[in-house]
């Protein structure tokens, strides 16, 4: 990358969001596209690991402090296991990858590629629990899974193959397992509006769209800028028909042998995907603190007569930054400009930059500025760790708030099927509208103008004010709001 | 597990290794075989899982703290790639796990399960290395890898799934990338020596078995308690060979272009395996606190009248214990003596157990146990938390030098070609003996008895010694000192 030209950003985010997503994750140096013959794989670099990891390091703690324990199941599952509860191996049927042979030998039983682990799992909870002191048995994988699905490769949307991590607990009643999938739910919403700075709105799956075999799917779901909803999380209320299929049983107080009611839950690294659409723009990556690699990029102007001093005190503030704590870099390269290294570091997301030349020196101030509003301040040099980590708070303040006025624009109220098409045609985001609970009257917006529902409330009021209207399609009682939603 | 009888090694570590091995991990919920269908997989149960964090944690510090990133690369491999570097094929062929089919489509190109990704990380590293500037490169993944081996399953040691890190760097300079390996060697001596408490013996692999294509291998071999040597780690000097193959070529400083020097070197999840041998006894697994799920265990001994009083000294030195940042557990169940708590938490590995009944809270004291040899003393309760550090200490400085007298009384001489197979029949671990390089010479002992060249000596001088005299098998001329052991 030694061509000026080369680093900047040429697509337009309002205009282009496609385009300019793939060109952002590209020269952001974010991922690569998989090998020939391997359409739809992507090679995650580590720029964009690094973000994976602070995206696990947060969970895992959460994680960790409510019970939950991580342990490994195989890769490959049997596919008599897949089999074992009809609708799962419904639900992925078309998607599975398979391997057949092994070194130069025909497998007797083809084993499935895991496209999500419940089929493996479920057998081995199946011993563990035996009696109520058993549960809740909680495991987590953090692991790759694989479902070959055939639409356009968007990286980290959408890939044959992506990292995630998927939970499975068992527990001895529906509500401790409702309890449950409310907490994991949770979590998700806070990774995404505590670290990754998006506002997110939380629901339940339509009947038809739950997980295969599910009581209740539940949804973190995040507007995009382009209008569209990304299902940032789900969290399954599985019910008993794992623990049926799969014999999940423990004896209760009374010996007598119960069926566990289990969940399971799940964040993929879509949500590196939502960060990067949520927040970036035309001139590159722009990433909140709490996930940048660098959260502070130091930037040295110098003539030749004050290179010592000004290099001396950029030094300085540096190592008082790191001594603190903060992920900083020194950008004290001879052979670039000050122009340069601004854009650079701009494409790269860095949060917050430091100018310093002579006069920063001079009247013992540091010039910050913030990437996503270019706003700059002088700020005195003491105490500049502290004051700092307020900039941080600063910059993802203004993230958050311009992520939210996006969301709180584009929540609209529908009451007909002419009305839902042309609100969603004309400005994207949510339309809420009355809906009879009927697959059907999705399928007619679906085919329409291919917007679906993402999601109905799961406050039981919300569904109560819209119980005694009629559904905007058909007109028949409406039991539900509806989230109408263009969808990633 | 509510039957005492279930709770007990039943087999002998001395007489029955393999067995006995079999039985702690299962007993001490550290892993299950596989599905039916999936022999030669296992399922990693969270306290397996837990060991394998810390190893993690403490591996992946020391990488990044000298210039590593993590990355993610795809997990399946189109087998064109694995043919571009033919010894790599030819090394792995039969091992290789084929995806062939998709949904309901047959594949094109059918693809690899990754054995291991040089040949699809290669490709990659050619594209992001352009300059001098560029290098060093270095990137890892942590991720599980597939080879399908015929041999039995021993859980951690041989099964057909594995977790590991493979790291991968490009550097300007054979010298360069030969300081890299030594690094990432001695990187893996302190998992084994400063985490796990095992002593090892750093080396080179012969010739005709290093990695396919490689300059050098180098590994760290650990002696386990049966006398068979456990190939700790690799770190391979990979030469010009992958760059060639896969055009990983730089720009040097006058703008002339040449091939890298890459390397490539992993730890797996077999260092657990060497873990729970090497200090595990008859009453089920030791491990170091380093590494322990849990550090301490208190265990309060009450009668109705000292109950309350008991419970309450416990619980205080429990919560100190935490707040000072130890894995602690108070196993305070009323419906277990305490003898049956010592025997389960002893099984479980958990290195200090503090006995704590009416005498303890009278006297302000705590009794303390240590796992390894049951040595028992009191200490005073106050600076208890400084106190248990220190006995950490010893018990780590206990279990270190069990091994390293293992390993010293079994290194030993030989000369002749009956020497060897004499004195490994009879004592097994390692013998060391001049060697003339060829593998015909190894061939000889390995169908006899199943040993072979496990590493010659890094050392040159060492290689000197041998230098002057004769091969031990075929009487040439030495030029290497051989280590020949059985291994794992
Ligand atoms: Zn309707
Ligand atoms: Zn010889």
């Amino acid at each position: 990358m030694s061509d000026e030209q080369e680093l900047g950003i040429t697509e337009s985010k309002q205009y282009n969001t496609g385009e300019w997503y793939a060109e952002v994750v590209q020269k952001a140096g974010l991922a690569n596209y998989g090998p020939e013959g391997m359409s739809g794989f992507i090679v995650t670099r580590p720029r964009a690991y690094a973000l994976w990891e602070r995206v696990q390091g947060f969970l895992d703690a959460k994680f960790k402090s409510t019970g939950v324990q991580n342990a490994y199941f195989p890769l490959f599952i049997p596919e008599s296991y897949l089999e074992r509860e009809k609708d799962v191996v419904e639900g992925f049927d078309p998607e599975v990858a398979w391997v057949t042979h092994a070194g130069h030998q025909e497998l007797e039983e083809r084993l499935a590629v895991r496209p999500t682990s419940e089929s493996i799992i479920a057998p081995y909870m199946a011993q563990w629990v035996r009696s109520h002191r058993d549960l809740p048995m909680r495991v987590n994988q953090w692991a790759s899974v694989v479902r070959w699905e055939a639409t356009e490769t968007k990286p980290f949307f959408r890939t044959k193959e992506f990292l995630w991590q998927e939970g499975h607990t068992a527990h001895a009643t529906h509500d401790d397992a409702w309890e449950e999938t409310m907490t994991r739910l949770e979590q998700y919403e806070s990774v995404y509006e505590d670290l990754l700075a998006i506002p997110v709105l939380r629901g339940a799956k339509p009947e038809h769209d739950k997980f295969p075999g599910a009581h209740t799917t539940t949804t973190v779901e995040a507007l995009m800028p382009d209008g569209k909803s990304v299902q940032g999380a789900t969290s399954h209320h599985l019910g008993t028909s794992f623990a049926e299929a799969f014999d999940i049983t423990y004896t209760d107080v009374d010996e007598e042998s119960q069926a566990t009611h289990t969940t399971s839950w799940g964040l993929s690294w879509r949500a590196l995907g939502a960060l990067i659409m949520t927040h970036s723009d035309d001139q590159g990556l722009v990433l909140p603190h709490t996930v940048a690699p660098e959260q502070v990029v130091v930037v040295p102007i110098w003539q030749a007569d004050t290179q010592e001093k000004v290099l001396e005190y950029a030094e300085s503030i540096t190592e008082e930054l790191e001594a603190d704590g903060i992920r900083v870099e020194l950008d004290d390269r001879d052979e670039r400009n000050p122009g340069f290294k601004f854009n650079e570091w701009e494409l790269k997301g860095v949060p917050v930059r430091f100018e310093i030349g002579p006069n920063e020196v001079d009247d013992d101030v540091v010039t910050v500025v913030h990437r996503p509003d270019g706003e700059s301040k002088e700020v005195p040099r003491e105490d500049i760790a502290e004051t700092v980590r307020a900039e941080f708070d600063e910059v993802y303040a203004k993230l958050y708030a311009t992520a939210e006025e996006n969301l709180a624009e584009n929540v609209r109220e529908a009451d007909s099927r002419a009305d839902i098409l042309g609100t969603i045609g004309q400005h994207g985001g949510y339309v809420k509208a009355p809906w009879c609970g009927d697959e059907d009257c999705e399928a007619e917006i679906k085919d329409q103008i291919a917007a679906e529902i993402v999601m109905v409330p799961l406050n039981d009021e919300e569904a109560e004010i819209h119980g005694g209207e009629e559904c905007a399609v058909c007109g028949d009682d409406a039991e539900e709001t509806a989230y109408f939603a263009k969808s990633y």
